[in-house]
């Protein structure tokens, strides 16, 4: 995908602000071949960025690529406007509060090469809101990467009211050439999709595990044995479709779709809060996952390369 | 697993209702080397059967089992009373409807030998309410699988008020020989768990697609590259505990709990219901998905068959 280093026409990214977002950015990037700055003003900012893409080589490697000298090409520069001169693409992971991020636009757009592609990684601010600060909006677009970015597929690429199709196009191209799998929304919506989904789904799990029903750990054990196999071959709505049979999704809906409203009904009259109580309940159940935060990180991601790794062999998805 | 055709001293079950679910029961059952006879009064019941064995053939010998002369220890007994008599496990698979079951489950313990267990595949009806039509209501236990049961790993033991101890760990020993996940359950609850997660991830899925914020194939493709992969390798409590960093869960609870909350009070306001305009939306797009439901289904069991045996040569899960 990757020739002499360049991507979709990217063949130098500035990666601002470097926490947990930012360094697997720049992991991939430099694993995909480009040449990465990375540009935040924190102390100590360079050791945690080099521990991360050392953490990451790895997974990295397994994925199969080239994870030698990975650090060959990577650079620092604290200094926003320098940092930002030559790049073909600015990956913004800042803190996520708008007048910071206009601040920082601000500097990126008067300083980076005026055909420079545009992207943030924000979890919560729509590009509309963040590219107020721009000149040219339309260079602006979402690229929010699911946690770790080098590892997770999925790029939701949200376009602002003012963002142009080219560079929606352009953002496209290049994640798709990076290996993962950017998804274009039709609308900006708060907590755009993927995380919206986590939430829906995770209320019920706090219901569940505070009402008793199962302990976090056997929930987690529900989850892997059915739906998680599921949906990372075949999402909801397909799976839905299948289950109805020949009639499908509509035989579905005529079916059991009053029964399913009437859950959603029972569920809405549910109370569900991280309240002290709940808190402490999960708290104390967590201890019981066994291993360090970062162990129990390891086995999940290998196990998730495993997965990835296998149904791209069988089936190059 | 199975020595001399038995499974947890199990040898004969008596598949009672031969639906989708029953039909997929025995096909896996057969496939272990148990000897089954299969109840249904319905005409063509013994084509059906038949048919769906042939169809998840090719799956169970994916999964290594051995699939040649499945159908040499397949007997049917439309005769409720006669197919129990030599039964050493009931799984009943029969309409979800509170008065059939109360006279299939009396028919079942006039007739089946004192020492065999009781199981029943009912995903809404809870085992309480159910085994006060038994003189021995000890003997009764859900054993709910996630469709279909020859495929997906979890089976849902939920005992009844009156269950014993013996009886789920009978079901319990017998799943997991099966080559199952079994999950006991705590307490009784509408939907158990799995649809229930399903149900609450559902909702929003469908608000989304009505909003326009994407397709029904793009959200599929979403879930699939995101959430679905990581479900299948780590619960959604383990991912947060991960998500959280250093502090785990409790961390994730104090930095992101309270978006989260607002989050779910948001979901709640919106207004979500399969109405005509909703039914004919979706009924419309999933004439994207392309193929048959049946070749949907192919495709989606191969997929997660790949998914299963990686997991399963790699880390024993």
């Amino acid at each position: 995908m990757s020739e002499n280093g360049s991507i979709a026409g990217i063949r130098i990214v500035a990666v601002v602000g470097a926490g947990v977002i930012g360094a697997s950015w720049a992991a991939l990037f430099l694993a995909r071949g480009l040449s990465v700055t990375v540009s935040d003003p924190q102390p100590g900012v360079q050791e945690g960025v080099y521990a991360h893409i050392a953490e990451a080589a790895p997974a990295l490697a397994a994925l199969g690529l080239d994870t030698t000298d990975l650090t060959a090409r990577l650079t620092f520069e604290p200094d926003l406007a320098t940092a930002v001169r030559e790049a073909d693409l600015v990956q913004e992971n800042g803190p996520e509060r708008l007048n910071i991020k206009h601040e920082m636009w601000r500097t990126i757009e008067a300083n980076a090469p005026a055909d420079a592609l545009f992207t943030t990684s924000t979890s919560g601010i729509p590009a509309t809101e963040i590219a107020t600060a721009l000149k040219a909006p339309e260079r602006l677009v979402v690229g929010h990467p699911f946690n770790p970015p080098h590892l997770v597929p999925l790029v939701e690429v949200v376009p602002g009211e003012r963002t142009s199709a080219e560079t929606v196009e352009r953002a496209v191209s290049f994640y798709r050439g990076l290996g993962k799998r950017p998804q274009v929304l039709r609308k900006e919506m708060p907590g755009f999709v993927a995380n919206r989904l986590q939430s829906a789904l995770f209320r019920e799990c706090v219901h569940l595990v505070t009402e008793g029903v199962v302990t976090m750990q056997e929930l987690d054990d529900i989850v892997t044995s059915s739906i998680g196999q599921r949906w990372a071959v075949a999402g909801p709505f397909r799976s839905f479709h299948v289950g109805g049979g020949e009639g499908g999704l509509a035989h579905f809906m005529s079916h059991l779709g009053v029964g399913m409203e009437s859950r959603w009904a029972a569920m809405e009259r549910e109370k569900v809060a991280f309240d002290e109580p709940t808190k402490r309940l999960l708290t104390e159940q967590a201890k019981d996952f066994g291993g360090t935060v970062d162990e129990l990180a390891a086995e999940r991601d290998r196990k998730q390369i495993t997965l990835m790794r296998a149904l791209a062999e069988t089936f190059d998805a």
